[in-house]
């Protein structure tokens, strides 16, 4: 069986699934993309064989050739679409954030708790990244014993100032959110926010979240740091740590230096965690599995805490995340 | 289009290969399988879904749902199932050697160019591994200036005693050796070898090959080296070097070290240059294009300086690689 | 001109003291020790020639062979022996902390103002630590921009259970907080204080500081991380960063990993500053030069600090630091 | 007991040693220099307090003010003054080589021999490098089973054209042979020499060593690499290998790239090296012990290996090396 993938918008995101999904996984077609831009839909159209253009999303998601949706549109249209997809009781893959506010995505966890299924997935690809399951493997493994800390340092060669403030948390940190919960098994409880030399652009952060059992995660995110794409952590157990800087296999040494060359951007550093992800969502959807990877509950959780962190950072006081009871569909 | 590949051989390598065609290539479907160990060959193809079992490896090659070949069966079989799939008008790719002898590579040489067509492919994987893909473009681009020395570590944690001598050459320096050509455009016209404290096995050795241009190549071969799988180089220029260290991402700090953990053998090293190699294979056939990563010739040329090698351990000279006329075919 | 040098204490730090005096740095002699152990003070002057071992601290102060004292004993008492050196006018180089209380570090700078001279030098080696110089060479050169975030861990392999809570910081992340301020050029102005999973002891704590000039600095102490002794830290630029992880030069593959030995404690790793360190005081000596290093100042700016952040530990809140004008001599 | 130290030959080696002698190293006194160049040694000579610049250098060995010499001269004198110095029954420590010629060398060791005394040290300061030291550690220890190969990198950034050919081998192999003898504790029986694209330069070359007990050593040594200063080796056990790589212990984030500062010449990379020599060398000569470090055998036997290697180059053949009858005073 071939799963058809229909993609809502096919920007930087929804390009590169595009080209995956018709390259470089097994198992699966793209059938058919829409995107604002039409001629953008077409052209990403006709890159991959035989996929259709659609003029309009929910006709997508509704197509009898798309099995699956992978929503890679604008922050703001997720929660509309990956809505309409549960209503069509087809699996969807969104990619961050499942919905901008707390409030919308609830309502995506009650629409999919009332459908009874596990359909939506979000796209934190980080968790399929080899460098971060080895780091998870080697923590439940127990070799270095229960975890204390978790440093993280997330720093983007430049952003746009519109990216500054709030987004430098929801829109880079927050894939440290995700990911301290996943590596942990744990929920964030609280978070502190501290800005240096904070001029009113605040695009270099310190957020030091409080896990429910008590693991503290410190995380520096700087979406304008110049020299280039840098992703790091180091987590802490009561019997050692284990440290993930994934830097090139290749080391120069050339004019007076030894060392390794750094990304522009994130797409280098994550493409293999894209692959994969892709290739495990198609492969458990041909297996009549659950979903793998990040669940509607975690896009919610991510969201509540990154929320927690931009009310922090505004009222320069430490905030407590409350949320919801978690349902039962995903114990 | 899907292509359909039959595998001849299901050992450690042939399955490997069916696993990936059947769960992480886009466009291939694994439709036959031969093995001298029937229960094997009819498990693989069972994990595989459609695939079946054959009972002749022949049989396979003219099979209608077999548009491609891939041969991991024993050294000794290869000539004769390239020939086979190149008389059937097939695509085959070749696990190395293409044969062991120069002999046999120079017939399948004729019977390629005798067929006016590129359908041979050999399994040189390392062409397809983005370290080894990394380094060829930092050299190609020019900013470690003209390429004068290429030193390669190879270390194998162990191998069966009849793995020694020579085998130490053709199995396993063998992978230098196209590596060297491959990195450095270039032919090797020249073999000396070293052998360290050398008892009978000759378990370790050291190969020093020169080039056509005048680029020295030295290659530590250790089947043996007990602690790990360990492959490594580094590649000097006029005016820098650049070198490839593959550890893993993660790094461990606990009971008095910080290190890198090493894998036991090749296939975690080189998971990512199969999947690669495969995809790349499929994709091309697809297309209707020639293949790519090494082709005949470089078979050819591989095992005759294997051979020289071989024969400047037997006799403790320098040897030179005498090459015949390169095909047309092959230009 | 040889300097004759007296040392109070002779426990591991004072007889290493005694041991570099003695026979690696250039234009000292040890001529006194003091040690309330009789016999560990006499072998200690045993093993360097011609040094006596005397019976009463204050009295090897006056001593006409000692031109200069260096303090090593315990912590309560530093702030009475570098009293008594300022008294005899002789430049004394004291262990940190200078004084354990910011009224014992404000009454030696009230005495050293009222000599007129610069007397007191505070044994923050790290200072000369040639990884340290090296960092903030690089800071002053420009090369990463201004300052923006100093991350820290300081980890011990172990520390008695009578260390933790508050010593862990008055001990242990003082060498941090002396650290930033000198790499920094700045003083600290608040500190809050976090620890994780936190039973009673607290031997884990993440200490956020914050630099007049608005730089912040997160310190992760913890003094019982069992797998070795491990000091690290980045500096964060607008530029750019450097990082600093003094791991030895030799790597060790060997049972399945790559990695770097890690020394047992602090010695092995600060060995070369403690070298430097007292070559620096003596040849400054030797010249008529005011001392380098940590000065008066300096270690009662880092003894306020470090209280600022017992007491944001005890009360769970963000610390002001509060220091008085700093006084012309330091200037 | 002061140890006053006449340097022969004030250039660069010469005055660096001034420099640590008068202000780096413990019991030790520069006392008197010579120069060829009168205003260079005259103005060493004044930097380093009391030392008086004499104008003869047979003069110099025989001042009473001199208990030990120092030859850093041109390398043709130094046989001379290594004589004269056994013949004033002073220790001289003689920067490599010991003689340019095998018969040189045996002059000096026949003298020594005749003198009685243990008087000459050859400075092959790398024995004195931590992490070598610290390798040798290692392989003394077992840990990675006996050693079988030692792999060598050694590149200059640059080097005048007088010092091509035969000079790479006598000026700068000559330390990774000294260093293979002495981390083997074995003696090089016999030479290769290969030389990539080799122009007349020759200013890049292989040469693989053969030792007593089978270990073989290959040493690149390369003295126009361009980019920098960078020596490396490592050597390859029987259970395990251990490298060294001594980059600076900051590591700098910048314009893309994640690497090590490389120095320019070899007097950062040796600095400490240089530093224990000396130091080791006067607590020795205060102690009355047989200097350490590499003696008069050791300079005899290194260039007895460099000649051979010498003749490799030139004869493009494999020379076994020849070595005297180990005189008794080197037992």
């Amino acid at each position: 069986m071939t799963v058809g993938v229909g993609i809502i918008g096919t920007g930087v995101m929804g390009s590169d699934h595009a080209r995956l999904l018709a390259g470089a996984v097994s198992g699966a077609a793209l059938t058919a993309v829409f995107d604002v831009d039409q001629q953008r839909a077409a052209a990403v159209a006709g890159s991959a064989g035989s996929a259709r253009a659609l003029a309009d999303p929910i006709e997508l998601i509704h197509d009898d050739a798309v099995d699956a949706v992978l929503v890679a549109s604008s922050d703001p249209t997720h929660e509309a679409f990956v809505l309409a997809s549960i209503a069509a009781g087809k699996p969807v893959l969104c990619e961050k954030p499942l919905a901008p506010t707390v409030d919308g995505c609830l309502r995506i966890l009650d629409a999919e708790a009332a459908s009874g299924r596990r359909l939506v997935s979000v796209g934190f690809m980080r968790r399929y990244d080899p460098g971060y399951v080895d780091m998870k493997t080697i923590l439940d493994s127990g070799e270095i014993g229960a975890a204390l800390v978790l440093h993280c340092v997330h720093r983007n060669a430049s952003a746009p100032a519109s990216r500054f403030r709030g987004d430098v948390i929801t829109n880079s940190a927050v894939h440290e959110i995700d990911l301290a919960r996943w590596l942990l098994d744990d929920e964030i409880v609280a978070a502190s926010v501290y800005t240096p030399r904070a001029g009113a652009t605040r695009d270099i952060q310190i957020l030091v979240l409080e896990s429910a059992t008590g693991v503290l995660v410190d995380i520096e995110v700087f979406v304008n740091a110049r020299y280039g794409y840098d992703v790091r952590c180091e987590l802490v157990g009561e019997e050692g740590s284990v440290s993930l800087d994934a830097a090139p296999a290749t080391e120069l040494r050339r004019a007076g230096m030894a060392g390794r060359r750094l990304p522009g951007d994130w797409r280098p550093r994550f493409a293999e965690a894209y692959r994969r992800e892709l290739q495990d969502w198609i492969e458990r959807l041909r297996n009549n599995r659950n979903p793998g990877g990040a669940d509607g509950w975690d896009g919610y959780s991510a969201t509540a805490v990154a929320q927690a962190c931009v009310a922090a950072l505004e009222t320069n006081t430490r905030q407590e995340v409350k949320l919801t009871a978690k349902p039962h569909l995903y114990a």
